[in-house]
């Protein structure tokens, strides 16, 4: 959580990998991985700027290498972009691009480069603006400090995504994001060559783009909080000068409140008075499908819209349709009798397929998540399947586009190796023809915003994201998780010089819970023993509400503890390597005396008084730990029961509190576990 | 220097300070400390914002409120610039303003404010919106977390300041400093109710803002890299809004090159024929104060200049004239012969009279370093004092107006209570009468920056700058040093919460140092350990070079070590008190142990290879240490010739090596001093 803190924890996790894997110094420090590499004997001496030589391309190539020699800059401290310049007899950089890209980015351009780095310089070349753009992030985490200075690696690099729509989708309704965050994220998303960034623009918490058509959204569905269009345009550039498409979605015809406080007569029943604001506000109708003043305003806005948002697809959501108010409202089920729609599935379709006419008569293809999903829509409609790789494979199966977003939901706070683990191509999607996968486009993964503020959004995608990149850009053969984690830690420290916040805004969160009185080596030794409660437990304590300031503990660490990592893994060595446990000693020691430094400070202040459960249960696991270190080094044997007992301890220890929970019990199960039972 | 671990010493050092002082929870955070607090029982609460009533001011009020509304929100992770308003039955914060402010900020505003809080709300008076600024700044850093949330103690606050000019200066001549680096400094400024940001505009090495009535200037006297004059008046606009007076300086006769590079006729002697870039660039004529041209340049430059900036002081420097280029030019002889102009000092006077005369035609006054002074200039002039104390009573004494700089030069490397302990009015100004003592006006910070990049010109003023701040603010009483420590720290962590990056620039230059293959504790233990050589000693072992990357340890680190300074304390403590002997031998060990694990490390990275020697020291200091310790708990004595060999060795350990020396040296000497002796 803490930037020092941060690398700290993930530069030893290094050290413990290198234990079991063959990972030598020159491993180059690359995510995505490339498709294919060969790494040479020899460095390229960066003591000089390499003369460029650029050829090809659009305004876009020479954005990027304006940005490639500030960034350079940024990772070696050498003012390249200011003072230096290439002289005529030092290596040089020849930049090749074939051509100039689309003026609207596209699925299907090629996005593939060729990177040869030698002793007498650097050549890149690509067919499209955009491999120019990944291979110049390539060769920024190929640079490394030497004995005779900067240098690059010899290498040659072939390199070209393994799907074409890459992605990162975040909710701006629920907490709007300012301009400048997503800004700094589509930097990070440019570094870890994702090119999509779907932003879910309207929910039932705001609509949050201007409408100059229907000022009454942009005046009375939203909070004041929304995108001007000039920033809108802005935004579109700036990812474009990236590689980043910009993908829009209106979420129609459920999640759809701020709509109706600005039209209430659309409303599916009574309609809302008021945009939601928390889990209280139980009023969320869907729009009423069988008025044809819904599909007016739809025509008007999504026409406004689609003109605004140049890519080729508009997102249209249609997620989650909550049937009770159709079921309830009287003239919508007469409707539904006279035009002989047998239940609310095929109400949807109605509605879906009277939407995708709009959005195709504006000259574009429709998408929605995979509750759209029926045979009967035009075959360019692309599904977003979230509920599972089920509807992945049957929208595939049934010849639609399709992108796979289930298992890459940030905010479920899993691990990265757990999304790192999810393949569009695998499980049901594995037994499809070559025809039926080529409908697999790549994935998306979905930051959903109740819990998620400006201040932590970062920290919330980053690093996990890069796991994700990789998994969608990399070879399917890419999966070693060890390798994974160790160049992610890499790129985290990256991505910090690039300008996110994810360590830093962390790190700052942490201080404030601190205060000024506290030593905050006992605050952060709680603090990376756990992480946030997974999947949707936090909305079980902690209902959504929009006023909740998010600045606790759980808020500020990162979902996914890497010392955590560490000790569980150390703690498995340890049952049959001696020499792993005198570290692992150390930490329960930590972990067992920490409470009673802790609890004092802990009263003072309402963001560290919820702690204080889990601060004992910390206490209680090293005591435990040192239990069971000690009996498996005197070969001391326990009874059945007294097991039996510290089992039971340890499960209690993992029980949540103050939405967090300590995720280093398996370090202390495992341990017990392996004590000499006395039958 | 990291900073977490900067968070981590400054904490250590206050559990030190509350040994030795009387510094209960109570203790408030301020700096500069008030003039008046009374400290009442009792604490606002803001579990929502307070209803703000404001009246009076002008437009700065506003804008003051809404940083002040945004800078509460990221204090406390709270959204009061968004979700929250006053509720009508909460508490009140009244604001209220006797009148607006000048147009351009002048010396004698009133900047005094009285501030009263307590459970019903806040009010906040002042006759000026400086006042009212300073008061919000105020009141920002009683913002602490309590059981029961966000609260304001109880407090009533005088408060007005010692000295009217309270000034910083930066050279943004020798490196330039970007626009944004200006502005998050005046943030940084504000923060600390200083007053006056002086820009070193023009040097040899660069003349950087634009001239449109002497375009040459822009083309030729600097590479590119200057202001231009919109950015110059949104800067001063940003100042304004902020409190502070934005006073330029061009430097004439001297320090002049740029200048002269663009018009060589102009100068002493055969013409520069390019701006200075190297200690290795020895051709620096001054200006020819003997031709008429000379005067006519001057009058149209500082004419446009005095236009642009709107304070009523302009700077014309003055200061170190090399007389070597009038002496060896016989047309400035024989012209100073004709002239009866006796010698070197004269001719300066000569020309610094004609310049007056340019300014004052303007609507200024002129203002200039020491060695303008002479007796007979118009008694409006200011003069900056910065060769020692004594000019500074001289100037008084004549009847300038005169502010101290002598003893404020951050770029000396000074820890901040060397800077605390100068005050503008002891030493030879103490024996000066109240009228005299009236004409002195404050002081101001400098910071030359042969050594200072945009990356770490943060690092280098921040957070001794806030001593300086209080010296020139607060009472004269006010000088208690582990006070001023512990507050400074508290303020070190506001600074980064502002955007200051002192911090984390400083974090993120060591762990470029540290790449990607090392574990960082064993760089910062060597890291805290050791301080940049002080004053003028890095330009002997590494002449100032503009090409230069500054991007090495010494370039990280903090001037000042808070760890360094703890642990010699503590020794101190130690040769008394056992109990402050464990954690000192803790740390002994940590360095004797230290080099065996960071030497393989250091071979392999140009940034980290010249840090050997001092890595090796350290080692020899632990081990130093560990003996006196073992010498001292176990009354065993040493012969004299054994401790003069440990006092030898402590002494080796401490040569400069890197630009860097070990500051640790007092902590391991004291002990040795300690040991008994066996005569």
């Amino acid at each position: 959580m803490s930037q020092r803190g941060g690398i700290h924890r993930l530069t030893t996790a290094v050290l413990l990998l290198c234990a079991a894997l063959p990972c030598g110094a020159a491993e180059l420090n690359l995510m995505p991985w490339p498709s294919h590499v060969t790494q040479q004997e020899g460095f390229l001496n960066l003591e000089h700027t390499p003369q460029i030589q650029l050829t090809g391309g659009d305004e876009r190539v020479h954005h990027a290498l304006t940005r490639f020699m500030r960034s350079l800059s940024v990772r070696t401290g050498v003012p390249f972009d200011h003072h230096f310049s290439g002289a005529p007899e030092g290596p040089r950089f020849v930049i090749r691009c074939a051509g100039p890209g689309l003026h609207v980015q596209a699925l299907a351009e090629d996005e593939s480069y060729h990177l040869t780095v030698s002793q007498t310089g650097i050549e890149l070349t690509a067919a499209n603006p955009l491999g120019i753009m990944h291979g110049l992030e390539t060769v920024l985490q190929l640079v490394r400090p030497s004995p005779q200075g900067w240098v690059l690696p010899d290498v040659l690099i072939d390199d070209t995504p393994r799907f074409a729509w890459r992605g990162l989708m975040i909710d701006v309704s629920r907490h709007f994001m300012p301009f400048e965050a997503l800004e700094r994220n589509i930097d990070g998303m440019a570094a870890v060559k994702l090119n999509v960034l779907h932003l879910h623009l309207s929910d039932d918490e705001g609509f949050r783009v201007e409408s100059k058509r229907r000022p009454r959204l942009t005046e009375l569905a939203s909070d004041g909080l929304f995108y001007t269009q000039d920033q809108m345009r802005e935004l579109i550039a700036y990812a474009r000068d990236r590689g980043v498409r910009v993908v829009p979605e209106f979420d129609v015809p459920g999640h759809a409140v701020s709509w109706l406080v600005a039209y209430p007569k659309l409303a599916s029943g009574p309609a809302p008075q008021a945009l939601v604001r928390s889990e209280q506000d139980k009023l969320r109708p869907p729009f009423d499908p069988t008025q044809e003043a819904t599909y007016v305003l739809l025509d008007t806005v999504f026409g406004e819209m689609e003109a605004l948002f140049p890519d080729r697809y508009f997102h249209i959501g249609g997620d989650e349709v909550d049937g009770k108010y159709w079921d309830k409202d009287a003239t919508i089920q007469a409707w539904m009798r006279t035009h002989k729609i047998k239940d609310n599935h095929a109400l949807q379709t109605y509605f879906t397929k009277r939407v995708e006419q709009i959005v195709h008569k504006h000259g574009k293809d429709m998408e929605g998540w995979d509750e759209i999903l029926d045979g009967n829509l035009p075959k360019n409609s692309l599904i977003q399947s979230w509920r599972g790789a089920e509807s992945l494979a049957d929208a595939a199966r049934m010849g639609y586009k399709t992108i796979l977003s289930a298992g890459y939901y940030l905010d479920l706070m899993y691990p990265a190796s757990q999304h790192y683990a999810v393949d569009p191509l695998s499980g049901k999607s594995a037994a499809l023809t070559a025809e039926e996968k080529s409908h697999i486009l790549g994935g998306e993964a979905a930051q959903w915003a109740e819990y998620v503020t400006p201040e932590n959004l970062d920290n919330r995608l980053w690093p996990r994201l890069g796991a994700i990149a990789e998994r969608l850009w990399s070879p399917e053969s890419v999966t070693d998780i060890p390798s994974m984690y160790r160049r992610l830690a890499v790129l985290s420290r990256n991505l910090e010089y690039l300008g996110l916040e994810h360590q830093t805004s962390s790190s700052r969160m942490l201080d404030r819970i601190e205060g000024d009185d506290m030593p905050p080596e006992l605050l952060e030794t709680l603090a990376r023993a756990v992480e946030p409660v997974k999947e949707y437990h936090r909305e079980r304590t902690q209902k959504y509400d929009a006023e909740r300031p998010l600045n606790h503990l759980v808020d500020a660490v990162s979902p996914e503890s890497d010392q955590a990592r560490e000790i569980n893994a150390l703690a498995q060595r340890a049952v049959h390597d001696p020499s792993a446990r005198p570290e692992l000693r150390k930490r329960f020691i930590q972990w067992r005396d920490n409470n009673a430094a802790l609890e004092p400070y802990l009263a003072t202040s309402m963001l560290r008084a919820p702690l204080a459960p889990l601060s004992q249960n910390l206490s209680v696991l090293g005591a435990l730990g040192i239990a069971a270190l000690d009996s498996i080094e005197s070969a001391h044997p326990v009874t059945p029961e007294q097991r039996k007992e510290q089992l039971a301890k340890v499960d209690e220890s993992a029980a949540p509190h103050a939405e967090l929970f300590l995720v280093v019990t398996p370090a202390v199960r495992v341990l017990i576990e392996a004590e000499p039972v006395n039958q």
